[in-house]
């Protein structure tokens, strides 16, 4: 396929550019865009919260159709609360973007990341438009990713490539996500690009799965944004025949689909809003894996949690609690705790100072896994948190002021 | 009744005792004592934690009797995850006070708060016991009150006195909470005395509508703890003949206990761990009261919300979001919201930069309301919230280490 060198997040058939559009100021880039150079088969999730941005109204819309040929993302303004004229201002940028790339607004799909409740300047999208559309390249992703950041420390990307059938394909995936990162999701903005064909009930049934077990799987603060979208495009440009999920390929799609979906989830934990760690709450021996997602949910979100992660406590009480409070029934003299893999409670009864003098030096890591047995069944989920900091309440408290 | 001249806080047929046992340290107060001269009946409610910590085990059992004469609380240690000895130790802390007093084990209740997973000292439960019973005196109250706080900053008690049939009654309560506040309920002990006498259905009926509008209507950090008490007792000591939900005076009563168990309340979110806000959460126009009471606890909640309080930023855009995320159904584009008397958002669509300004203003009070009216029904809730604050993150990412 690909006669020149590829860049890292080169991927044939897609094209990338993030510019500055003045709406972030100071030049920062704030304005992305991805094409696809045919029609390429989308499925995306939105936000559940019923405060929808305009640009997810749009999306909706626009996903309908079944496939897409770009992407338009902007920073810096959520376009959300904003009224007829918001969701008026989302369609046109679509249509801006449709006029310039020659394709139909119907195959645009329109995503905004920023401050609530401000109206789009549209002067700005109109003048940032065609200066995207001419910066774009197939090498142009990290621009991209750069593109869409907010609060974000560093950009997130990442790319698996995969042979099926003797050639090569590409996974490649660009995000964003440092607050309001929840399940359901947050703030967080994910575009997975791929130039296999894929059938769609397969790529769907795919996607939802890698999903529920990366973006879905975090959380940083517990509030769920309003603008969430992520995204899968396989434009089959690889050449490879379409799968299905009986194909012999298939797997090799799905590993390279949740390695590229869970690794950016990580980042965006990584990237948490003042976060100087990034702990894994594995919950086993739940009735469920519901249960199991519940309970570990109830511990990742836990403030006081959260803020002994912080001071490198091993506060297993804490944990214990939450677990308590999660609505799962559980006998709780027969649990096990452990920081990494140092048991902090058997049998619900604490294991004493040593062991927590050891568990407090695992917790220095930056990464560090809580395992809770719960001994009621076979449910177990993992979900990602970070610790909750100065930094945090910095951040969030001066937002705007 | 009272011949001699009341403090305060006292009441009829009531004695209070606040000492140092030792578990604290530091010659702290740390045990309380509450004895009633005369079977005070009693009623109860628990935290729904599924980890109980074993004074709730105990005080589930003592309060099947009905009727109570002491109460003992320690601090700096929640005997909660500590096992079957723990459960021991709570019957036995139960027995040495009913020797002391000589009254029967299953007239007494106990309750305990502080540390999770740490067996507790029985000895120095002992030695403090007498003490307490030594110090017992109807002017004891603020003592009870300072031995009962772990992270309090400051002793929560409240007193009111009504008219009755001719003659006076008192509702006195004393309480303690700071962190793992949230409804149902938060280590957070609440005591209510009256020297009326109380038909057992309208006591308990009267007591639930209290709690639910007071300590469940709060919320610091969002844990649920494993220790939450909240127990009303009434021996009769007025004088005044025991009142039904039918009685004349049953009114008075309510909104005796009403003011106490609100004014407490309200005194555990102003000390709220690291808290510098009291911020009333107003939302009206819900399809129930009950849905009005989600989407109050889900702003209340955020974090994101709540260091925007602590930064004084009229973020209505986080309050907006949270409510959308809430679970509950509305039309975002019918939305008002208010800060103070300040409207924010009408019909869905932001009022503009001078009124944030207003706002603002408004947001530099140590209390205030933000109002959020879903134009969905006629439902409405009140939920009382903390900032989230650096102070909040200090206090919790030490607590011991």
């Amino acid at each position: 396929m690909a006669s020149k060198k590829k860049s890292k997040f080169s991927l044939p058939g897609f094209r990338f550019a993030g510019v500055s559009a003045g709406i972030k100021g100071k030049g920062k880039p704030d304005l992305a865009l991805i094409v696809s150079d045919r029609p390429a088969k989308a499925v995306a999730f939105f936000t559940v919260n019923r405060l929808k941005a305009a640009p997810i109204i749009q999306g909706q819309r626009a996903i309908r159709g079944g496939s897409l040929r770009a992407v338009v993302v902007n920073a810096g303004n959520a376009n959300a609360a904003t009224g007829k004229q918001g969701i008026r201002d989302a369609f046109a940028t679509a249509q801006a973007a449709a006029k310039l790339l020659k394709i139909s607004p119907n195959e645009v799909l329109v995503s905004s990341t920023g401050k609530i409740g401000v109206p789009l300047d549209m002067k700005k999208i109109r003048r940032g438009l065609p200066a995207a559309a001419k910066a774009l390249s197939s090498d142009g992703l990290a621009q991209a990713a750069r593109a869409i950041l907010t609060t974000d420390a560093f950009p997130k990307t990442h790319a698996v490539t995969g042979k099926i059938q003797g050639k090569s394909f590409r996974v490649v995936g660009v995000a964003k996500g440092a607050g309001m990162i929840e399940p359901h999701m947050a703030t967080m903005l994910a575009y997975i690009l791929t130039d296999l064909d894929l059938e769609r009930g397969a790529m769907r049934w795919a996607f939802r799965r890698a999903v529920e077990a990366s973006f879905h799987s975090i959380t940083v603060d517990g509030d769920t944004s309003t603008n969430d979208t992520a995204l899968l495009l396989a434009n089959g440009a690889s050449g490879i025949s379409a799968l299905r999920e009986s194909s012999a390929g298939f797997a090799a799609f799905r590993r390279a689909l949740d390695e590229v979906c869970r690794t950016l989830a990580l980042k965006m934990v990584q990237d948490g809003e003042g976060a100087t760690k990034e702990v894994e709450i594995f919950v086993r021996g739940a009735k469920t894996e519901r249960a199991a997602k519940r309970v570990a949910y109830a511990i990742a979100r836990s403030q006081l949690v959260k803020t002994s992660f912080f001071g490198e406590d091993p506060n297993w009480g804490r944990v214990f609690a939450a677990a308590g409070y999660s609505g799962e029934t559980f006998d709780p003299s027969r649990v096990d705790i452990y920081y990494g893999s140092v048991p902090l409670v058997r049998g619900g009864s604490p294991t004493g100072a040593a062991r927590e003098a050891q568990a407090h030096r695992e917790m220095r890591k930056s990464r560090f896994r809580v395992t809770v047995d719960l001994k009621a069944g076979r449910g177990q989920a993992q979900v990602w948190t970070s610790d909750l900091t100065y930094g945090y309440v910095k951040i969030n408290a001066e937002y705007r002021t």
